[in-house]
């Protein structure tokens, strides 16, 4: 039953905060079967800034299309309020801070649970890594050490966000190709969809669209194919296609 | 008494595999008090090749300095080896392999033992990052799920290699400063030495000294703090300074 909008990035080149995902998060949600006039936000990513001033740099761009927004971190039962929730939106920040709060508070079945059964679910950089298998295909450091590596599997693959390629000039590390190679060298059962910054993944139950101006890319121990921006990808969701 | 050299790369800019440290490798295994003939190599960061083949990429650099290359994959007993090595090198590759596969093998008590014992210990890149409290600050991607994130604590700060300032034009992932500083928001007892490339620490027992033509980073919450190329940190090592 899964319904999903997970976007690469809050920003999209200079763009404000979300604006690039105005248009597309009011497509989402005014597609639901039933209609929606609020989402429950997750602020769990966010790391350096209080979730009261995260929750109030996510209004404006819900708000810009006439959604209302109220924050987890405010809701005196969490479960009831992801059980109740019109939509849920889990913006981005450290991965491994929003996989650990998520677990300190029980709420990943939960959160299964509701978008299995209908349930909109908005995702952003780290909200978007949370809905694969598992997070090992985050960009971000391991800030703190969640009690698993393992996520929400609301798609059969792995999520990378931000997708860059190649690497600074001048400079040893690995670049994201070289990275995500060694995810599937050790992991070669695996697909990865890495998605540039603008870009998103649309899901409706059995159907999945890339979404945005440029190309995707997915990575298998194969190697690397291009996904065309604006194709059908219906054939990812096919676990046996990626696992 | 622990004898460190903890190095950023296995490369500085476009040097060969290890060239830039040659000198650094025969210097620092020459002070030794017992004499050094051979080291015992640890290639569990490797990824997406054998640890054979990483052990020939790497005894060159050794060879051209006098001393052979023995290789834990090798070892009958790998604990025994560790007991029984000269001087420990741990190579570079992915932090979250490394120390998955040491935690899978039972190792880091044995070596954290060693090392205190006397046992020189060099590491480069995830080898460094493994000298430090926990793996919190490591660049690589998290592709494998180690049982902790708690690695050797050889010195009581942690290491940052492949120090990096700033983030590519155009793209809206995290500069490396903001990436510690979000560790830094989490764990705000906590210190972070950033090595750039090329750079290296040396510990003797109770002296620290910074290596290389060019200066080291130290974050904390306070803020950030350049160490100047070829510096004296003794002060880094009282562990009330940094944690």
């Amino acid at each position: 039953m899964s319904r999903l909008l997970l976007l690469s990035s809050s920003r999209a080149g200079t763009t404000g905060y979300l604006d690039h995902a105005r248009s597309l998060i009011a497509d989402f949600l005014e597609a639901n079967p039933a209609p929606i006039e609020r989402v429950l936000f997750v602020p769990f990513a966010g790391v350096g800034k209080s979730y009261d001033a995260y929750l109030e740099q996510v209004r404006p761009a819900f708000a810009s299309v006439g959604i209302e927004v109220e924050s987890i971190h405010q809701a005196p039962d969490p479960k009831a309020a992801i059980h109740e929730a019109q939509a849920i939106a889990v913006g981005g920040g450290n991965t491994f801070a929003l996989v650990k709060r998520l677990y300190d508070a029980d709420l990943l079945g939960t959160l299964r649970e509701c978008i299995a059964a209908g349930t909109p679910y908005i995702g952003w950089s780290a909200g978007s890594n949370i809905a694969g298998p598992t997070l090992c295909t985050t960009n971000d450091m391991p800030i703190v050490e969640p009690p698993s590596f393992i996520t929400l599997s609301l798609v059969p693959f792995q999520l990378n966000p931000h997708f860059l390629s190649g690497k600074p000039a001048g400079h040893n590390g690995e670049s994201r190709e070289e990275r995500l190679a060694e995810y599937l060298a050790l992991n070669p059962e695996a697909r990865v969809v890495a998605l540039r910054e603008g870009t998103a993944l649309r899901r409706e139950v059995d159907t999945l669209t890339l979404i945005g101006e440029l190309d995707g890319e997915s990575f298998t121990r194969n190697g690397q194919q291009p996904l065309p921006a604006g194709s059908r990808l219906d054939h990812l969701l096919a676990r046996g296609a990626s696992r």
